[in-house]
Formats: structure tokens, C-alpha cells, sequence
């Protein structure tokens, strides 16, 4: 392995001073190096693969270009991945490097701690806190000490700006493209877990279907577990209940994923016979399922980079102001959604 | 937003030289503090969240202190995720910070090259690159200039040390899954897709057929492109031939996922009727579908720990020479294999 070239090997190598060498670099005006020789020492140094020293540099105008990412699940959801992605992206036009921590999906206040403690160890320039199913937090006190930005949460103390989906647009845009294509008896299936995404899409489901003129009936909701089995669970008793839908609101895409199966086995065909739309558009499921699932995005890799975003503005103005977003939440659509049949107008003629 | 709190201003508060407070804090032998007076610096320290600058350190050790993670595909599955996760938590242990550069999948030479050049700008200590659906890479030459290490692929040059997964051994094992359950007639669907993996599982198949003692069945081969409306109808098409397999390995769990769906058509019950395996363990379909799918787990996490615990071994010795590492890939078990039934005898007896 070959040792890091540094700029004692270019000055030696082109038989000049260190100081002519970093002028010739830096393309500093006060350096009265001529454009010959700082053209020669630029190829020399790109020759022997140099790289300025970040690291010094970064001493020099107390800034470590790095801006330090926590979050949850990395390993376990998409979500995370294109939180990093947006931030990564974000980052690269700014010219700073992500750092990243995961934090256990479950850890304490203390492990926080801790990995907030970890990147400030690593002089980061500002922190990114992504967390998961919360309405609020209290960030850890040290977050304070450098620029600070929340996804997926809410600061308890009102301090940190913070990013969160907005998860009751998301669902009542949800709702209106059923209401668009002609639906008026629309399904909910609302997941059993109280997650602040659940109180969300409820209330958006409520609201268009309200804004349409429509009744909320609460004959028309079939809670379940947000998984699959759920969505199967949940479908199959609406219904044998004699809910009698003719569009279907899973709360997420895994539930829709039992809706397609309870369709399937009760040979109602999508979206000829009953239109789905879910929520998250997690991959590889939305995509996946056949046809294509109509569902809801959430906007992480936007979240991601507003963070960046954000940070950028914080560490150039110390006075700015912590703000609470909510992010629209976008639709998806792929081939789950038709307009309604008359259903037993049909099936009358189809027996006689 | 506060300044950070510098080594001077700890001097300052405890009264103290910067050259006491930095031997108090490095708990130098030589720097003749007593252990009073450093006890009392350090809790200072504590108390006015002073963190040490690890930029100083860099400098002092020509280390940053940094491993650049170079991926693709962070924001579509979760597999950059647990490489991500795995690497991220060996840095931890080795007291290493990682930074992490999405590449676009389809990025070109050029492309990886400057990714490569950011994250030497950067001073990174060592460079894990990691690609998908490759057997060999010339990486860039300037990969040359720190340690680095593949994931996901070999170095065509032989001069990086690389980690793929054993797609082969991964193969086998779960179709010996499914002979030791009692199976003779397992049907592999293969991927229409010309990766790596393509090649390795349909090898694996057949190196557990013939260990078995069984022959390798072409009616029991039935390919579909690698996604769930490619396995469903492989799976259609193999039933309709009357390839009549007790057991379906998938080549992936998208493809085990229209396996599902196909057989739920067919009133053929998971696992009392057709057992199925896929690869991949992708989430959230494996855990997802129902019965839980039994399938075959890529190493990522110990990808992505392997490549960062390379790093250090090559950090630390310049003489260590590259290697190629083919890590197992292990099964997961849910409830998606049972012992094959008779069915001819069970179906005649029931219509008896």
C-alpha cells in the first residue's frame, strides 16, 4: 500500500516550495506563482494523485465538512435508504460528507445519547435525528451543541426544526382518486397500532370522504394488524359483513397485500370488481403485487434532503428560527384503481 | 446557536495551561497532573460539553479516522442497508466514522471514478465499494491509492480483496432443506436475468439434486424473469405441463411471491400440498407472505462487517495480500416446507 501523497512529495517532485505548491493549488492571487508554473505543479500533483487535506482545511476554517446522519431501521425498510439518499444527494451538492449512525430501533434515551455523543466526537457539523413512529421527541441536550435537524418527529421543546409526513393529506389524496374514478362506497382499513401515521390516515380518509358529501360509515372500516395478514383478516371480515365496498383503503401496502389474496380467493378481480389503493409505496411490494398497487409515497428521500437543506441554512445564520413541517405525501398511481361496476345490476342480468 | 466549546476555553475555566488540560485529558504520563487536578479538568470538560477535536488527532496521526462506503441501490432495497449496517457497526468497534456516496446503478466508469475521488477528497482512511449483479470489476485506478475492498464483486485486476455471497452453497442448502423433508420432485424456477446469481443458484440446484442421488429434471425447470408476475407464470406454466413437484424452489422471494398466488389459484395449499422455498429473504415479502416463507438469507450485514474489518487488517499491514472471500449464505426457516404428501392416493381416496 503505498503511502498518502502529501504536499511535501509534489513540492519535492516539482522543485519548488510547499508554499508555492499550496498557492498553485488553492489558485490564491496573493501567491505571484505564474500561470505556467502553477499549470506544471496542478499536473504534478494530479499526476502523483494528490488530495488536498480535508483535515486541515477543516482545522483552518473550524468546519469538518461532515454532517452526521442517525437513524433507525437502515437495515430493516427502504425508508431509511432513501432518507440516506436524499440527504447523501443533498450533501454532495453543498460539498459535505454524510456520516452515518444507526441507532437500535428501540434504544433508550441513553444509547441516543450516545450516538449523539459518538458524531459530536467526530466533529460533525451539524446532526441529523431520523427517528420512526413518534409524534414528538425530546432530543438528547447534546444535540444542542451543533446545528440540529428532526425527521419523523416533532421536538417536544420546540427547539429543533423538524420534517414529518404529511400523513392525513397523503391519505385524503388517497381517497379522492377513488372518489375521482366514481367510487362512493370506499373501505378503510385501519391499522390497530397506535402510531401517529394511524390517527393520521384516518383522519384523512375522514376528511374526503366529508369533502365529498359522503357519510363516514363506520360499516365501511375493518381494522387489522398493519401487515399482511392483517389486510387478509380485515378484508375478509368486511366482507362477510356484507360491507360491500366497491374501492378498498388499506392503511399500507403490506395490508394490501392481504387484500389482493382476499380478493383473489374470493374471485373478485382488481380492479374490475373492487379498486385498492395503499399507503407507503414500499418497495418491492407496491411493485410487486399484480396489478400494479396505486399507493401513497412517503416523501423520505425529500425529507432527507430538506434536512441537509435546512442544516446548511442553520450553520450560515445563527438567528434562524426552528420550524415544524409536515411534507405532502404523494400518489402513486399504477393499475388498482377503475371506475366502479354496478355490480349487481350486472350479476341480475348475468343469472337471467 | 453556541460556539463549540474549545480546548482553550476549558484552559480558561479551570484556570489551567492548554498544555495541563491536554495531558489531563489524554491521561498522559508524562504531563505531571495530578490526579485531582485532572479529575477536576475533566469533569470541567464534561460540563461545558467540550469534545476532543479529532480533526487535531487526524492531522497528528495522517488519519481521519473515516471509511468511505461507496454503494448503489441504497433507495430500492434493503440490501445496501444491511451492508450499510453491518459496515457502520464494525466502524463502531474500531472506533472509525463511515461516510457513505450512493452511486447510480447504472453509473458509468466516469462516474464511479469522481465518486471514488469525493471520498478521497474527503481523507477517508480506506474505500469498501460495493456493486450488484457483477462477477468481476476493474475498479478505478485511484481506488489504488488507500486500502479498499470490493463487496459484491471480484477485481477483475486481482488486486483488491473482494467478498460476493455463495450464491451455490446457498442454493444447495435449500434444496437439501427441501430433501430432507422428504421431497424428490423439486421444481426449480430459474431467473430469465443473466446475473451472477442466475448462474450460482441454478448450479447449487443441480449439485443437491445429484448429491441426493436424484436426476436433474429439464420438466421440472420452468423460468420467468425475477420479479412475482415472472414466478407466478413459470409456476402456471410448470403446473400445466404437469411437472407435478412436490416442492418449488424459487430462484428469488419476488419470484416465490407469484408462486403464492399461483397456487392459491390452483387450490394447491402452502406447505400441505406444494412446499416452497425462494432467496434472498428479502424484507417485506418473506416475513409477509402467509405461511411465513421459508428462503435463503444473503450475508449482507457480514458483508459489510467483513469489509470494514479488512480495512483495518490492510490499515494496519501493508504486506497483506488480497483475497477473494465467497461468504455462505444461510436458510431461514419459516413455515413454508412440510413433508410431501401422496396426493394421488389421498385424491383418490377422497373421491371415494
Amino acid at each position: 500500500m503505498a503511502r498518502r501523497v502529501g504536499i511535501k512529495d509534489v513540492a519535492q517532485e516539482a522543485g519548488v516550495s510547499l508554499t508555492t505548491v499550496s498557492h498553485a493549488l488553492n489558485d490564491s492571487l496573493n501567491g505571484r506563482v505564474n500561470a505556467e508554473t502553477r499549470e506544471r505543479i496542478k499536473e504534478i500533483a494530479r499526476r502523483m494523485n494528490y488530495h488536498p487535506n480535508r483535515l486541515a482545511r477543516g482545522l483552518r476554517t473550524n468546519s469538518s465538512g461532515m454532517i452526521g446522519l442517525l437513524t433507525e431501521e437502515i437495515a430493516t425498510t427502504p425508508h431509511a435508504g432513501r432518507i440516506i439518499l436524499g440527504a447523501q444527494e443533498a450533501a454532495s451538492r453543498h460539498n459535505l460528507t454524510l456520516a452515518i449512525i444507526n441507532s437500535a430501533l428501540q434504544a433508550d434515551a441513553d444509547e441516543r445519547r450516545n450516538d449523539v455523543l459518538a458524531l459530536l466526537d467526530r466533529h460533525v457539523d451539524g446532526i441529523i435525528y431520523a427517528t420512526v413512529y413518534h409524534d414528538t421527541v425530546t432530543p438528547p441536550e447534546e444535540l444542542g451543541s451543533v446545528p440540529a435537524v428532526l425527521i419523523g418527529a416533532t421536538d417536544r421543546t420546540g427547539r429543533v426544526s423538524s420534517v414529518v409526513p404529511d400523513e392525513r393529506q397523503g391519505a385524503a389524496d388517497a381517497v379522492r382518486h377513488l372518489i375521482a374514478a366514481g367510487h362512493r362506497r370506499i373501505a378503510f382499513l385501519p391499522s390497530l397500532v397506535d402510531v401517529p401515521a394511524t390517527r393520521g390516515r384516518l383522519l384523512g380518509y375522514e376528511d374526503a370522504i366529508r369533502e365529498a358529501g359522503l357519510e363516514v360509515d363506520p360499516a365501511l372500516q375493518s381494522p387489522g394488524e398493519p401487515e399482511a395478514r392483517g389486510g387478509y383478516a380485515a378484508t375478509i371480515d368486511l366482507l362477510d359483513r356484507g360491507g360491500d365496498p366497491t374501492a378498498i383503503f388499506a392503511y399500507n401496502d403490506r395490508m394490501a397485500m392481504g387484500v389482493y389474496r382476499a380478493l383473489a380467493e374470493r374471485r373478485r378481480r382488481i380492479p374490475q370488481d373492487v379498486s385498492v389503493i395503499g399507503f407507503d409505496d414500499q418497495a418491492p411490494i407496491a411493485g410487486s403485487l399484480f396489478p400494479g398497487l396505486t399507493t401513497v409515497a412517503l416523501p423520505h428521500y425529500e425529507m432527507g434532503a430538506w434536512a441537509v437543506e435546512t442544516l446548511t441554512t442553520l450553520l450560515n445564520d445563527d438567528g434562524a428560527h426552528a420550524e415544524s413541517v409536515r411534507m405532502p405525501c404523494r400518489t402513486v398511481e399504477r393499475e388498482s384503481i377503475a371506475a366502479p361496476r354496478k355490480p349487481r345490476a350486472r350479476a341480475t342480468s348475468s343469472r337471467a
